[in-house]
């Protein structure tokens, strides 16, 4: 196998986000704590959104200064304000968030994805100075679809991702935001973006809402893509189809790469346990299928 | 797109099989009838086993004769008695099940693959006699792995697979029984395959235990197979892992194909809903993605 393949666990921001109980930072520390521990090494801890507007992550000063050593932790910064709260407790690796959907970004920032890489522009600028060895990288939602604008075409995924490059972020996160594509899709976009960037400066962000998010990071794999974000339970559902799956959980993917010869270097037993935690606190039985496979298997109820 | 994909429902057989509620015959016939209306063209409709194993389809004989008109339906026929039952009321379709291990059908069949064939060799001729024009599909079960023996060399896939055909059945369906295998295992196990056999002959019936199982369907469909067997709302667990996922969700193969570009003629909101007959009589919400998802969508609680 070539180059390795970097999971950046999300289910700390992008999975809690979107759940609507909300968790006391202790059970967050223990969870990061947990896949600390599991062997992840890259994660997405919280946002710097006003509480106003995510009060589930309006801890993410008192989080920060509490996490454990051990992984690369990264932080969504929404704008000026948020960067002043995440520079303020030495974030160096953070995360700006639009799509390549005005209609999606009007409704979830308030912005036309123009105005938003203008604000992100000087947020990077910002950023840079505080930390000019500073990490940013840059989430393109609804790549594939938009809930409101329907199909999105190859050219506009493109145009916005060499947006973000221009503004100096080091990493694209290309995102299937509702979980529609289908892999045949994910080989068109995937193509076309490996032509105008290096691999190194690509990661996908599949959803499991119609459960394709594994099929997808097959095909993204093939095509070269080297960087795959993940939710540990597949923590975070769909706000666009309530009760639906979210995001991919990374006990999938493990799973998927370990049996195909790639090294994670996680434990995937560990893994599983992590957003028991969590998923306590939610009052939710685990649901991620990898994960709720290894700890049938653990629990020695079966004949392996 | 080539030859057209071919859908094996398998809930009412392999999903009811599975899952410790009996389920009334009323009740099958009524999720039968919403498959067929929603376009499910072949159905594994019942099992001619002993009730004194599988009691939930001790109603095979009753049930037979009340099938709805539409689909191609067929029967797992296990033995000799189980034909004749089969025959009095009239099976043209029937399939014989066998697997890859000998420890698998010592413990599930009490018998080794070998004798299991020797059996099925009668039962064939004995059906064949009776249906000239009859359908026999055979199963080989844990075909890259088994629960017991550990992963299976490809050479013994080939050849049970060849014993089958020798004996006289049409298609024979490889299957991944404890839902482990990776992309990369079916491409190799497909390619071999498919050297020795038509792809008209050859079908695959995948487990989601860990969630791959669209992923393992969409190699198998680059590598020119054309039949896959699923069941509806991903009815019937997995025996060696309890509490995780079994089957392949039919929801999620339709999703799969119509997203991209494959014509089904199946409807995913009428299948969506035609499982929900018999969650209810389970006490379960429906959990299958493609399935959740679409009911979301239809209930209107979601954008588009």
């Amino acid at each position: 196998m070539s180059d390795p393949i970097r999971i950046v666990e999300v289910g700390p921001r992008d999975g809690l986000q979107n759940e609507k109980t909300p968790i006391a930072t202790e059970t967050k520390l223990a969870f990061i704590a947990a896949l600390a521990a599991a062997g992840i090494r890259e994660v997405e801890a919280t946002s710097f959104v006003s509480p106003k507007w995510i009060p589930q992550l309006a801890d993410a000063n008192d989080l920060w200064r509490q996490l454990p050593t051990g992984p690369l932790y990264s932080a969504l910064v929404p704008n000026l304000a948020g960067l002043e709260r995440a520079l303020s407790v030495g974030v160096e690796r953070m995360a700006l968030f639009t799509a390549a959907s005005d209609a999606f970004t009007e409704r979830n920032i308030r912005m036309t994805v123009d105005q938003s890489l203008t604000v992100f522009a000087e947020v990077a600028s910002r950023f840079r100075q505080a930390k000019p060895n500073g990490w940013i990288r840059g989430y393109v939602s609804t790549a594939f679809e938009c809930p409101y604008a329907g199909r999105i075409p190859i050219s506009q995924v493109i145009e916005v991702t060499g947006r973000l490059i221009d503004i100096g972020v080091n990493e694209v996160s290309i995102g299937d935001t509702i979980g529609v594509a289908a892999p045949i899709e994910v080989r068109g976009l995937t193509t076309a973006l490996l032509r105008e960037f290096p691999s190194e400066r690509i990661a996908m962000h599949f959803h499991d809402t119609n459960g394709l998010a594994v099929a997808n990071v097959v095909e993204a794999i093939d095509r070269g893509i080297r960087c795959f974000d993940a939710s540990a339970g597949g923590l975070g559902g769909c706000p666009y189809a309530p009760g639906a799956s979210g995001n991919l959980a990374t006990e999938d993917l493990v799973y998927l790469l370990e049996r195909s010869g790639w090294h994670t270097g996680i434990d995937l037993d560990e893994l599983s346990r992590a957003s028991l935690i969590v998923l306590e606190a939610l009052g939710r039985p685990p649901a991620a299928k990898a994960q709720v496979a290894q700890l049938a298997s653990a629990s020695g109820t079966s004949p392996t």
